[in-house]
Parts: C-alpha cells; structure tokens; sequence
C-alpha cells in the first residue's frame, strides 16, 4: 500500500509544470523515505532529478519501494482539476496497475477521485557523484529566468562566466551581441534578490539556452535557484521545494567548437 | 413601433454570449409582455430558450408583436462597440427591415448608433409543456462550469447522479475516470455558494459534456444555476437574468447504449 | 561620438511600438539639437514622423550629425529586455557600423549591454510645409484608439465630420451602418477627458480605418491626441511625447469614388 497525503495540491501542479517541458513519461521512485525521480530529457542531453521527502508529508506510507510510471500529460490534465488549496491524497494498491488521486476542497463539501492508469517505463538510474565546484552562484530565480528569456531572443548559446565580482552571461546572434553582468549583492532586507556568489576559481562555460529555458519553469517553486559549476562537470541548476525536497537540473557544457544550435 | 431602453447594455452582451456558442441567426419574438426567444443549436439537440420581461426594461413599447431575425455573430460586434455602463436604446419600425441601436455614455457626450439589416428566419415555437421533475439542484454556477471544464478534460459524457446527501458528476476516458461529489450545503452567509437539492426520487442521467459546457456560457449572468432532471425528460439548466427574466437550456439525455462521442 | 542618456528606458519600448507596425527599416537622424525619423509605411500611403529633442535627454552628445539605420524587429527585440525603469545609454562611434545600448537597473547591481549591427537604408526626407488646418480636433487618445477600433468591426473606411458641436465618426459595412458623435466638452477636473474642437470651416473627409488603427499604437505615450485636418491636406495625427518631442501620422483622405478597401 502507498499513502501520501500533501495539505495543498497546488505544490505538486508546480512540480509537474517544472517538468513537463522536458521530460513526458517518468517513473516516480517511491520508497520509505519518500519520492523521488530521475529522468532524462527526451533529447538526452539534460537530466532532471526530484526529491520529495517522507517527512514533508501530512502522511506518508509506503510499504513496499516501487517505481510508479505515469504520463505527465495525463497527470497534467488530471492535476488542472485540483484548487491550489485542495488537500491531495494519492493511494496505490501494491499490485494495482492505477493510482487514485483525491483532491478535497477545505470547506470539505467537495470531494474528486481519479483513477488513473500507470505505465511501464523503462528507466536506469545514474549514481551522481557529489562534486566540488569551481563557483556556485545563488541568485533570484526570478532574475535567472529573465535573464535566460531575455537572451533567447538574441542568441542560442549562453556564457556564463563567473569572477569575485559577478557573474557575466553573454552570447551572440545575427543581430548583434549581448551581455548581462549581475554583481554580488547581498541585500539583507529581501534575502530573495541577493546575489551570492562562492568561486574556489574564476568558470566560463557555455550552454545551450533552451535547456536553461526550460529549467526555469521550476521559477514558481522557489525565489532562489543555485547554480553549480565547473570545467569539467554539468552545470547543476537547483531550486528548492518548500521544506520537501528540490528539483535539480543537470546539463553538460557546449564545448567550444560546438556549432551554436 | 418597437423601442425599449436598458440602463445597462453590459446585460446585453452577457446574454449574446450565452447563446452564441449554440445559435448563430435567432428570432427575437418582441410583444407587449416583452422578448422571449427560442432556438436549437445547429446539431438540433439542444434547445435554448430566453426570456426578458418587459416591465424590467426603463422603457418598453411593442405596438405590434413580431419576430425580429438577427444574426448574432452581427450583433455581437455592436454591442462590442458598447461600454458597459452605456445606455442602450433599440428602436425598429413596424415595417422597417432594419433595426436601430443606440449607446449613450453616462457622460453624454457620446452617442453611438448602429443600423443593422434585419433577416428572415424560418422557425417553429415549441411548446415546452411545465413537467414535475425527479430531482432539482441549485448549485453555484461558477462551481457547475468549473465542475463541467474539469471532466471535459478527461471523458466526453458525464453522469449526473443525485441523491438525498449530494450529486456526483462522472467520467471515463482513456486515460481514467474521475468522480466528483458535491456535498449538500446551506451556507448563510455566502447563499451563492449554497448547494442545495430538492430531491423526489434518486436520479442518475447521462450527458454530452460539450452541451454543457456551451451552457456555461451563460455563468457571468447569475451567481446560481438551477438543474432540473427526470429520466424521460431533457434535463433543463436555468440561469436566472437579475430581475428581468431567464435563459434556459434544454438536453436530452444520453441513452446508455449511445457512443460516447 | 553620438552618446545619449535616458532615465526611463520604457519610454522607448512605447515609441517603437508606435511606430513598428507601419514601418520595418528606419533611419534615425541625430544632430546636435536631437534625433528626428521621417519613415513611409510600407504601402506608401502613411507617413511617420517623430521628434526627440536633445534637452529632454538626460545626457545629450552629438559630435557629428548622421543617420543611423535600423531594423526596427531587432531594435524590439532589445529593448524587450529593458526593464521600463532601466536607465538606457545609447553609444554609437562615428565611424562604427554598431551602436551600444546599455540598460542599468535602478538597484545599479544589473548592467546589460547589447551591441546591434546598422544598415544602410535609403530614404529622402520630405519638407512637410507648416500649414494652416480647417479644424483641428484635441480629444482623449484612449477614446480615439476606442472608436477606430469599434468602427472597424463594421467597416473599413471612416468619415470624419467636424462641425462647431462636435465630431461625427461614421462608417458602413455589409451588417449595417454606424455614428459615432462626440459632443465638445471641457471637463475641468479630467483635462485628458476633455475634447476641444478648433473649427474654421466645418470639414468631412474620409480615411481609411487600417492606417487610423495602427496610429492609435502611440495611445500609450499621450493621454490626448490632436487631428489636424483640412479638405486639401492630408490628416495630421499627433501625439505629444512627455516633453520630449512628438510622434505625428501624415494619411492622404480618400476621395469620394475610392473603393472602400
């Protein structure tokens, strides 16, 4: 038997929207520490990877660990039905090829189940190893987006080189070229737009905008997304989940004579 | 000579919308007791039927009774042109082939007046005869067309069962099935929000969704909608016009054989 | 050495769009008393012209007059990642073919800086001689923007009829015909409400509504507008810029026996 129960459904439709762009079907990882999820996008080049931990929970039972496939779409669709204030309850028989879904208003006089059909996905899991990084960047999600859209409309490909001072993110286009240098900022008063950077070395590596783009769909999940990054390594973009967990991206760096596409 | 005055021409436009997914060219049948219409949609399974009371006008003259023939795709981009808070005046004369609407700013110091070709529309008058029915809710229609949105996007036809403690909307589709149950529920101080069931025997029909959703249409008219069903009748779902009158819309039930299309 | 300030940077974002729909290539003609544009729409038909004059600009350095080619898409796409309270530098050498904007937020933590390509468009400029009008109409821009727009859901050429009373705005389409008459008025407390009619002879031309349409684009730079019109001239359509300078639209009036496209 699975048995969890989240006090606003709302959080698990931003969840599912920080993923939806990238990934289509996924096997949610549950276990009696919670959920968790690795996916590839369907191009394989960015992983997303997802915790939801058991103590966050209003209630979380999970007597046997298995893996739960669903198609995001279809939860979509199913989880658009949910108020952002509708307390949710997912239940899954341990032999059952369906989950049910049931979304209860607050004032208790509205109550929706769905049953929804599971599905086979074939998934491996990849152990990724805890690095240490050259420079992590902690900026507003907000201004990381903006940033990400904002040079979309120029280029394709993004520089993010970072130094004590700040952290420059360029890139060049038909148009013309463009760069967006944010400086350390750590203002006390709205902790939500400092910008804090950690450097061991000054890192300048370049990214596939896109994937970035679509990365910060996770913007309504947290103010704050962290950046880890180094040479040799993908790029990490975090945002944390209210007190359950995170979503984390990952993303190998454009080699040099890489055509910008 | 026909001419009648709405304080508020925002009204006007509310009720257009409400039929406008339904019937494209409609008669208006204008007589001393005022405007009521009747019309199938072009699939000929739903019926709507409208009436506006002459006494809820500012001003109410029909010297002859006649059908006066619009299409409402026409219509709607005049009374596009109207601020809500304008005055709106209708005039036609008895053997005019045209009608005349004009729209007065509550400032007024702007007029605006419209000529528009009338048409002839061949149409019959059903009689809808008063029947007793099995079962009649009175629920927010806000919640109704939320309720209606939400299955849509799961299933094509939706049960409605109602019982003593509450009603429960149905579907099935491919990816699931999904129930909502709406609790009976006498709020007070919110009587908008109030569900209420008066119920002689249970009931439980089958619907095309689509049908109901353009019903919806009609929610910015009322902060309630009235839902009455008996199996061997078309069910009737009414929203009342703020003292002037009523639109109603009339379906039949699904047959349990019937596709599902 | 061109060099120009401007404390809001929004302001620009609003003189583009005013512009962008009748014109893709412009050039912008600096001098040491300011940058003025002198553009034909695409058709031939209309033309813009706009005026920015040097002191209004924070910082104001002109070396050396010359026209600096731009495409108008690409200049939008820049200033979309302008934020409306940016502080936007515009830099261009003499001899460059590029030019440099630069927008600082007011925090000063975030510097962008865009490096765009010129081009070399031909273009004659055309002296517009001074000229005295019949009536010259000064009303609300919004309610300008409004009317166009009505009229245009009915037909596609307007007439414009100015006697001492007031403005008469008709057209006639296949659904019918409509007036719209706007009466003078003086509103005191509302200045930008008010319509002040300016009347030598009373005059009626007709215009077509699509380039009327795409002047109203410049609604959000002025609360007011004033048309200038003559039986000989073409219509003026002008909308002060905050101090700054103007944006006007020059249309030919369409002779009586045009066809109504």
């Amino acid at each position: 038997m699975l048995e969890l129960r989240l006090p606003q459904g709302g959080l698990l439709k931003k969840v599912l929207e920080a993923m939806r762009e990238l990934v289509t079907d996924a096997n949610f990882d549950c276990s009696r520490s919670g959920i968790s999820l690795q996916a590839m996008d369907s191009t394989h080049v960015a992983l997303v990877a997802l915790l939801l931990s058991a103590d966050s929970f209003d209630h979380f039972r999970c007597d046997r660990s298995r893996s739960i496939g669903m198609n995001l779409n279809c939860l979509a669709k199913i989880l658009r039905c949910a108020a952002n204030d509708d307390v949710l309850t997912l239940k899954a028989d341990d032999d059952s090829d369906t989950v049910v879904f049931i979304f209860e208003n607050p004032k208790q006089n509205k109550i929706t189940d769905f049953e929804m059909k599971l599905m086979d996905i074939q998934s491996e899991h990849l152990g990724i190893p805890e690095a240490q990084y050259q420079a992590i960047i902690k900026m507003s999600s907000q201004e990381f987006a903006r940033i990400c859209k904002d040079l979309s409309s120029i280029g394709d490909t993004v520089v993010i080189s970072v130094t004590k001072e700040g952290v420059k993110f360029s890139t060049t286009g038909d148009i013309g070229s463009a760069n967006i240098v944010c400086r350390q900022n750590t203002t006390v008063d709205k902790p939500e737009e400092s910008m804090i950077i950690e450097m061991n070395d000054p890192v300048s590596l370049a990214f596939a905008l896109r994937y970035l783009n679509a990365f910060t769909k996770a913007t309504p999940l947290s103010n704050s997304v962290k950046i880890c990054m180094s040479s040799d390594l993908p790029v990490v973009v975090e945002y944390k989940i209210a007190e359950m967990g995170y979503i984390r991206y990952y993303l190998a760096p454009k080699i040099e004579d890489d055509d910008q596409t």
